[in-house]
């Protein structure tokens, strides 16, 4: 039996707090990973509530960044936060001093992970991040090592809960995004300030960590194209019904001719995939690759228990000594993005437009679009109120986004389209290999 | 960079030979694991044969278990087959010599899988199985390594693809079992002697493993009760489809008050479990951590390319030096099964009868189950033409099995039933946590 692992866990919310009393409580560590996990020292603001596990024998420290200097901590649990601050110097420092680290923080990843990656690996400790993207997946393990005999053609997902289960709830009440998002809030599913989930923004920092792993690159976090589900309407989610669609966000990573295309934005998936069922605040991650075929992944992203399970998973880990590269390969092999502009998308695109019933505007539109070379596969034309305007939904067939954004500029134009025209890409079937 | 990996084949099947050119062609596993892999033997029966790899460099051996002893080879990968026989006796001698095995023979390791650990970690070397079990799908790395944090309260999956695809195909044709199984047999997708296959056999061989590392038990494979979809009619497909189930060949294991319950049989699924959605040929593992939650993990049970990638999974595994206990927990420290009686099995049931019509009918049936504290929960009685039997579908609330079982033994007796009973159970809904 080895020396026992000593662990220190900065920042004590809920995850910080499960963390330790699983650490403290269960008997079946020691046994799957051959030594004793030991807490040793914790940090957070406020030292006198009780959390759930027992501060015998654990040093309390005021400032999380005196973790990284103590001599009986073998491993750093950053459960702080945030992309740069004390989070930042906190993981820094600590891999400087040879120490591993354990985190949960994917803006610093996104951000800083290549920086991080490479000061593991010269001080030759650990950097594992697998409680960053989707919690309760073991999604980075897999990628880097489950799946690691494939080349990867495609990594897509459902990476936000928040944003998941806001649809969902707008499909299932037919209530518009305002008051599902404050029904979400008061739940505790949705922040105070929305913004990061509902606006892609943490689905973008997950995704570049996914990209990295899943094509040996540099994580890029500021090529991604960023849209949220805020313009997402019910209108929009029943016709996608009709259609035989369902309306996720996704993150998309995908190589392509003109580079990796990294995408985030709301995207219509035919009801038949895996991905179209994904309920709730679950998270689920679809991937192909060249000898696996498709694979997905689903589970709980977010939440105390199934993050402090994926954190002491990487615990686990590095207890056995079992250490892969952070990205999957060394960080020096590690290549920068080649990053495919989002005008070179191909696919097909769902368009609702509202239009003044006269004569001449379902030509007017689809001369728009036939000038574009974008043709048509479906269309819904419903009936309306006397008045109001006339709702052309329609479906293309695959094309190119410079053409769509064209095209649309000329639709928008139009005198007889009263409003911005709504759209959504739609994903492209999984391969069937 | 450290010396090459050197990899003997044993079995040149669609799985060997594409493990092979994997190995030699592709350039990113060096990467991921900081070693080059090199084939440096094989064992197969025609040696004349092109299988798409180089054999440049390459030994061949009429006999497999020549492989065992050679001094250039690190790495004994077992595609044989078999519980016993050449493949036990290879795998055996390979471990004693020190080398490390991958295998993907389930067989094998339901039935000796204890004994071979045993020796494995005798003498320091790996014995690794991932291809075992749902190929395409990281599920033992999962357990072992993914959810390592968690006590596993239940797992359960769709572990044969041949069954899957014979079930999802008669759900959409509305032909039944035989003429199905004879098209999937013209296919390729069932063996000319589906035994293995449709008989529940395979998937007990899986779950045998899956419960051994879920529950840190030695697998057991005597003690699962097995029954297979030969019984399954389409009437019985389409009354669950209308009762909001769809019907799975699931294997089950999960710790009970009684010991561990280890199920192989026909199971309803509620139609909005992401299990009751797994198409095709795939296979999907539904798995409860106290911590995680549920997660759920889908993709090509078998085929050259699934298979060949959890195989060479574990070569990188090897490669990197990374070790976990092949049952997750050292062997010395598995336990021995204490199996949960089938009669102990507490659920609910979906009946089907055919009786004649004539009054009292349904007062004889519902009092046979009353009698055993059985309700009901629901029910379906179809119109039928003149002179046919009546259908009487049923749910029950959840029971207990030997309950069932005499109350279907009390209705088998009755006059007026005139087929034995169709008996399905129903999976409990998945924890909500």
């Amino acid at each position: 039996m080895s020396k026992p692992l000593h662990i220190g866990i900065a920042g004590l919310g809920t995850v910080g707090a499960e963390t330790a009393r699983i650490i403290q409580q269960s008997a079946l560590l020691e046994q799957r990973c051959g030594r004793k996990l030991t807490l040793t020292a914790v940090s957070a603001r406020d030292e006198s509530r009780d959390r759930g596990f027992s501060m015998k024998n654990v040093a309390w420290h005021q400032n999380a960044a005196d973790l990284a200097s103590l001599k009986d901590v073998d491993v750093i649990v950053e459960l702080i936060g945030g992309e740069d601050g004390v989070a930042k110097e906190l993981v820094e420092t600590a891999l400087k001093n040879g120490k591993h680290v354990v985190t949960a923080n994917k803006a610093l990843i996104a951000r800083h992970g290549l920086a991080l990656a490479k000061t593991a690996e010269k001080q030759n400790v650990a950097l594992a991040f697998e409680a960053a993207v989707a919690g309760g997946i073991p999604i980075l393990k897999s990628i880097r090592e489950g799946f690691a005999a494939n080349t990867i053609k495609r990594v897509t997902g459902i990476l936000n809960g928040t944003c998941n289960y806001i649809l969902d709830q707008m499909e299932k009440t037919g209530k518009d995004f305002g008051g599902i998002l404050a029904e979400a809030q008061k739940l505790g599913y949705a922040e105070a300030d929305p913004t990061f989930d509902v606006d892609g923004i943490d689905t973008a920092h997950k995704l570049a960590i996914l990209a990295s792993l899943a094509y040996g690159v540099a994580p890029d976090l500021d090529s991604i194209h960023i849209e949220g589900i805020r313009n997402i309407t019910f209108a929009d989610i029943e016709y996608a019904r009709q259609l035989g669609y369902r309306i996720k966000l996704l993150g998309t990573a995908r190589p392509t001719e003109h580079g990796i295309e990294q995408r985030v934005h709301p995207t219509m998936v035919k009801e038949t995939e895996s991905l179209a069922r994904v309920p709730d605040v679950f998270n689920a991650i679809a991937l192909e690759g060249d000898a696996v075929g498709a694979a997905l992944l689903q589970g709980r992203g977010a939440g105390a228990g199934p993050t402090a399970s994926a954190v002491i998973a990487d615990i686990l880990d590095i207890a056995r000594g079992n250490a892969s590269a952070p990205f999957g390969v060394p960080a020096s092999a590690l290549t920068p993005l080649k990053p495919a502009p989002m005008e070179t998308h191909h696919g097909a695109y769902y368009l609702r437009l509202a239009a003044i019933d006269k004569p001449g505007v379902l030509s007017a539109v689809s001369s728009s679009l036939s000038k574009e070379g974008i043709s048509i596969e479906q269309m819904i034309q419903r009936g309306h109120a006397p008045g109001e305007p006339v709702q052309l939904v329609m479906i293309t067939h695959p094309t190119v986004e410079a053409h769509m954004q064209a095209a649309l500029k000329r639709i928008g134009e139009l005198d007889s389209i009263t409003e911005p025209p709504h759209v959504i890409r739609i994903k492209a079937a999984a391969s069937n290999k």
